[in-house]
């Protein structure tokens, strides 16, 4: 039993060989100048395997390590799980026009390609797509986690999800902080533009908003949402997200829209945030894998 | 019978199309602020489709977009056939220490995984590993094009190799060029450092040296070589390499030992080198396919 942390396991690889009792390795990487990547692994000559690693930017190159490593373990008596904590390309899953390729259904034929048996991913944007990779796929829901960090830390919370899609995982952070929840219709004009349209039901006033959604990306979503709970007389508002993408001056954004912290987990590096360890929700993952097996 | 073209085809699609008569498409692809790529293709129900990309650096991410675009395409009428004129990770072809991937070995697998059956590459470093493919592979040697283009350049033309493994380039260059050829040993130091033994034969002196190689990287080897030439009493020193890779100040490395003019293909894009084209090389090949298949 051996956990293989990639360069972006994100200390993930730790939590995991702690929480679960099995042996801890670093994947070794070197690069050439060229840019090429190399991985050297410990000799694994059979039992379980579990590689850690994230594939948020730069996704192709993450993306790659973890299929090096995986092809160069390979073997009949060896059985490999990955485990990324952020898992790209998930929010491409349908062809918008004809010829548009399916992303995540690429990256899981290439994780099956390279003998990858079972996959334990957090929060993915949606995990129907996920189901063609064939092998066992563990989907692990890390909002309850983020939101038990935030127990205590504000006097009148509400939990705002901002837009309906992200429902469920609002209510869900609402039920571990004890307190209501409510969530954003987005408005889509001819041009693309996206404004809010109402709030279904809640009152804002004096309240301690915390938006939580799954990927917190160039925040733009965030950003109407603070302003809309602003509006409608907010006492503060904080953002939560699963997956701290944080790109396209999405900071910026948010601090100019009056959020006041921002919460993740390490499924994503980003030092800015006050964030949450999901090792635990992993390893307990990995535990109800090996009872489905079993 | 369709020619696609990716990001990187460094107008090798259009040669290739001319050259066989196939119809010419580009590949879509766009980028999300959070680095993913997305791509689209033209419809394609059946027939035969020659994908051109290089995956010179960034590697990965050109390598994702092929990978993305077969995957597309594949389907049951669709014959795939990847060119690819620079093959990234063809260096890396044997394990050093236990436990070390063979990256091309995992590149050969990830292109089988998304239905990719036949495979064009221009002067691998080494063409075993990639037998692995297990598909038709065809090899194209384009030493003797670029010769070609050298014919009439120079008055006392001669071939360098600047290393033993580089003799079979040089001898066919030099065929071509109707002028002789030897090569140097290189020394390697019990810390690393690399030196130059001697030359096999042939006499430098007024001569202008060309020194011929599959790939100029960081250009160290062939510093040492035109430092060796001058040394020897060349009259000039050009370099020609079927792949400018061209890393970590190699345009300066071979400038600061003298060389005068660099030669190489379009397999790599580099805009300070004298380029040929190696369309009509590679249309050669898919035909010598067609015919094997027939």
């Amino acid at each position: 039993m051996l956990v293989l942390g990639g360069t972006a396991s994100n200390g993930i690889d730790i939590g995991l060989s702690r929480v679960l009792g099995y042996d801890l390795e670093k994947i070794e990487t070197s690069k050439f100048p060229d840019g090429e990547i190399k991985v050297r692994i410990p000799e694994i000559k059979e039992g379980k395997v579990v590689i850690v690693q994230s594939t948020h930017y730069p996704q192709e190159k993450n993306l790659f390590e973890l299929l090096l490593t995986a092809d160069a373990i390979k073997g009949s008596n060896v059985e490999i799980t990955a485990v990324i904590p952020y898992l790209a390309y998930a929010r491409q899953n349908r062809s918008f026009y004809p010829g548009e390729g399916i992303s995540i259904s690429t990256v899981m034929s290439l994780l099956k390609a390279v003998g990858i048996k079972s996959l334990v991913t957090v929060n993915p944007h949606r995990s129907g797509p996920l189901m063609n990779f064939g092998g066992k796929i563990e989907v692990i829901r890390a909002e309850r986690r983020l939101a038990q960090h935030l127990m205590g830390v504000f006097t009148r919370p509400m939990v705002l999800a901002p837009d309906s899609g992200g429902v469920e995982l609002a209510r869900s952070a609402a039920e571990v902080l004890g307190c209501e929840f409510t969530y954003l219709d987005k408005n889509r004009d001819a041009y693309g533009n996206v404004s809010i349209k109402e709030a279904h039901g809640g009152d804002f006033a004096g309240k301690d908003i915390i938006i939580f959604d799954d990927i917190i990306s160039s925040g733009g979503t965030i950003e109407l949402a603070a302003r809309h709970a602003y509006s409608k007389g907010a006492a503060s508002v904080s953002a939560a997200g699963v997956h701290l993408i944080m790109v396209d001056g999405a900071a910026e954004r948010l601090k100019n829209a009056g959020v006041q912290r921002i919460f993740g987990t390490n499924t994503v590096p980003y030092e800015k945030a006050e964030t949450v360890d999901v090792s635990e929700d992993i390893a307990e993952g990995i535990r109800r894998m090996e009872r489905d097996i079993s």
